[in-house]
Formats: structure tokens, sequence, C-alpha cells
């Protein structure tokens, strides 16, 4: 089998060495437009053989994964949609879904085309932060599936299941409201606390020096991409302004129970938020 | 050598057994007004022995630490510290210092008290939650050291060393406004997020399931114990309510670039805030 990557990041750079480590018989096909990722992804054996183009990489292989920022994705996925022959099937791993399934609602291929999203990733970028198991024990999420050719999906389903994965199904909109909360949203709040942590520090010398494992915690995703992240933001605006009001509004009512010394009230605040415990493990 | 500890929670319990895991020819004494606590830590050998009181944990060893919640140590640590003998040596482990330095001030036996705060700890509890690594390689931040006995000092510095701790040394003014922005300003920020993101899944069921590592590593505080950070906000007030505002103005400043779309805006707030890659791991 042949599957080509476009764009060789951590996520199309993990999902080629996840494919590699499990498929034999297997080619892969790689493409970046930033070509020192290009290099690098062939030095670090991301993939087997590079391409010089979008459109190079489509004509190698009937499996095509679009791992490109999402604005990337939205602006080029309809040309891209358009240049697949019969068979060929194209998927993409963009943190929005929206935007996206707007792009080729009405695409004469569209039924060529798979809308989704593995969650998974980390803070870091780049084919040098790919691996192999970023993939597994997680859940892909699969938007408009009635939309794709049903023989095509379940190639997908199965093939998540070999990379370790379960997948489940959403409309684009539950995806993006969904995932405003439970991880753009996280993504403000570190590159937030950042922010405010470093400008401090300007003035008081050295107070990172005093951080603990709760601060790197909150802080890690701060991070991230901000050439990933910014698209995101963007594409996702209305549920990620959302949730942000949301979540001002929650930390407004810490800073009144605080401000007024209102200790039971600021205990009770702390108990219900901590009923996380009993979701997360 | 005979230690006595003063509340068998995480921080207690790891310290017993942090010290029983690098010292030979030690007992540890141990009290907790939490009975079942006290039994627990009994049953997972924290401690050698049990006492029935802060009074006869007292009587027992040269060494006493006081590990109990902020508001409890500033309400009993004068009368304790009334009750020492000459020679016995008096360490708090408080995660705010300066209204503890203020409690004992003026006290006669004010050089038999040590004003410290390990940065360390989990989002757990209790002693179930103690472990004999919890300290090493992290920091101990003393207070005031000026107003403890030197050789008492010396003696700390020398057994934090032994624990694999280094040793740092701040005013109590400044180690409240340092901890806000790096400790409790984080708890805050994880309260928060938990309450918006708990709220959501009352009105979208299962959103929680779709949570990856992100949240996961952003909410992690929020399953800290209410009966310990409540105190810790209220005796730390002033300082986290200004690093509370300025987190604020921060993530309002992020709110209006995102409504605006302002996307040059929001990549040069997400560049500026990534810098704490280059400090932290």
């Amino acid at each position: 089998m042949n599957v080509s990557v476009i764009g060789l990041g951590l996520i199309g750079g993990s999902y080629a060495l996840s494919l590699k480590k499990r498929y034999e018989d297997l080619t892969i096909y790689g493409w970046d437009e930033n070509l020192q990722n290009l290099e690098k992804a062939q030095e670090l054996g991301l993939v087997d053989e590079t391409c010089n183009s979008s459109a190079d990489a489509i004509s190698k292989s009937t499996w095509i994964l679009l791992a490109i920022p999402v604005n990337a994705i939205e602006d080029h996925l309809p040309e891209l949609l358009s240049t697949l022959s019969e068979g060929q099937i194209l998927v993409d791993f963009g943190s929005t879904k929206k935007s996206i399934c707007e792009a080729v609602a009405d695409h004469p291929k569209r039924a060529q085309f798979i809308a989704a999203h593995p969650i998974s990733g980390t803070e870091y970028s780049g084919p040098e932060a790919a691996f192999d198991s970023l993939f597994e024990d997680k859940v892909m999420i699969v938007c408009e599936e009635e939309r794709s050719d049903r023989s095509f999906i379940d190639r997908f389903r199965k093939q998540c299941k070999t990379l370790g994965m379960s997948t489940t199904y959403l409309t684009a909109d539950e995806h993006d409201i969904h995932l405003a909360y439970v991880s753009h949203l996280s993504h403000v709040i570190s590159f937030g606390l950042s922010r405010t942590v470093l400008e401090k520090e300007e003035d008081e010398n050295k107070i990172l020096d005093l951080a603990g494992s709760g601060f790197a915690s909150t802080v890690r995703l701060a991070k991230s991409s901000p050439e990933m992240w910014t698209p995101i933001f963007l594409k996702n605006r209305t549920a990620v302004l959302e949730s942000l009001d949301s979540y001002l509004s929650k930390i407004s009512e810490f800073r009144s129970l605080l401000n007024d010394e209102d200790k039971e009230g600021i205990t009770n605040y702390l108990r219900e938020s901590r009923a996380i415990r009993k979701i997360l493990d």
C-alpha cells in the first residue's frame, strides 16, 4: 500500500511512523512546503520517499492525509479534492471541522473526503516531535461521516483500530463547540498564564526559578506552535469566544468571592470544581 | 533522632517517608487531628508512633514539623512555640509565609522557629498520597532566616541537602508575591477551567469524553484539596488578586484580538507567550 502525507509536522509525521510500525509492505510518500521539514522528515525516516508538490504526493497513493494548519486545509482542500481519481481517499486531521466541511460541502468529490480529527497531540511541533505511539489509546473524531463513501469510512475505522484508536462520530458543529471547551480554551488559558508570569518576571527577576510542577502543568500548552494555533482560534472564533466568556465569568466569580473574603463561598467553588476528579483519572 | 510530624497529609507524610528513607536510627512520631488520617498514617508506615495531641507530639522530639493548612498554622503556631524547650526546633511548610511570620514576629521563642516552604506537591492529598521522593530535586524556600537561630538554619539546610533539595532565601513578602504568580494563580485558573467545562457538560453530555492530554494538564490542579487551598487564597489574598487581575487583563487582551479577527495580533501574542519554552524544559 502507498500512503501520502502532506504536512510532515508532529501529526503527519506521527501518522507516518504509526502506520510504518503496524503495516507491512507500506510505502510512505511525503510532502511539506517547508523544505527544511521535508528534508528533516526524510532524515528521521518518517517517510520513504519525498515528493515535490502536493499534486505529486497525491499522484503516488490511494490514501492521502492532509496534516497542515486548518486555514491551509480550508484553502487547498477543494482544488486537491478535484484532482483525485476514482478510489483515492483524502483525509484531513485539522483541529476545527466546520469551516473545512463547509469548504467542500457541494464538492462533486465530497464522498472521497473524510473529515477527521485525532484527539492527540503534544505541545511540541515539527517533524522532530513525531513519534510512533502518539495515537495509541486515543479517540479519532469523524465528522459528517454520512457525506463520505461508506466503504472508505469502514476502511478508515479499521485503520484507526489498527493504530489503537477508537472512533466517534459528531456533526462538525458539535465537534467545534466541544473542542472549544476541552481543547482550545485550555490553550488560551495557558498562553495567558505564560504572558502574565513572563511580564512579572521582568520586574521581579528569577520568579520562575520558584515554579513547581503545578505551574509547569498549567502553562505547558503555551509552548504550542503559534502558526498552528492562530488559524485554529480564528476558524473556531465563535465557539472559542463563547467558551472564553463562560470561563471569564467563572474566574470573575472567584475573584469576587476572594475579594469579599467569602471563605464558605470559596470552599464551595473549589469543591464543585473538584468534581472533575470523578471524570478524569 | 526523634522527629515529630503534626499533620499527616501529602506533605507531612512525604516528609516522614523521605527522612525514613535517608536517615538511620530515626523514630517518627505523628499527630493529626483527623483521626482517620492518623490511623491511616500508621497503617501505611508513615510514622513509627502516633501521639494523642500536638503537645504530646512536641514533647517527643527535638525536631518538629508543622504540615497543616496555613490558617491552622497561623492560629496554633504562637501557643505551640511557647511550649518548646531549649534546643527544640519547630519548622512549618505552609504555602504562604507572610501572615505566619507576622503571627510570631515578636514571639520570645521566634529563634526556634523556621518558616519554610518546599516547592513540591501534587494534586492529591491525605496520607495515601504521600511518597518518599516528593522533595527530591526540589527547592526549599526559607523566609526570614535571620530571625531563626543560625545553628538551626544550618542543620535544616543540611537536612534539605540530604533530602535532595536546594535551599533558597526570600523575605516573606517576596515569597508570597512570587508564589501567587507561579503557584496560586495556576490553581485559580485550573479550578475555573474545571467549573466552565463541568457546567457545559450539563448541557452537552459527554463533552469530557473528548478531552485530551492538553485539557488534563491544564485542569489537573483543580483536583487539589479545597480545605488546603481556601486558606492559602485567603491568607495571600492581596497578592493573588494582583496576579489574577494581571492575568485577566492578558486574557481580555487575547479576547479582543480574537473578537477583532486580528490575525497578526494573535500570532504575536502567542509568540511572546511561547517564550516560556526557553525557561521551562
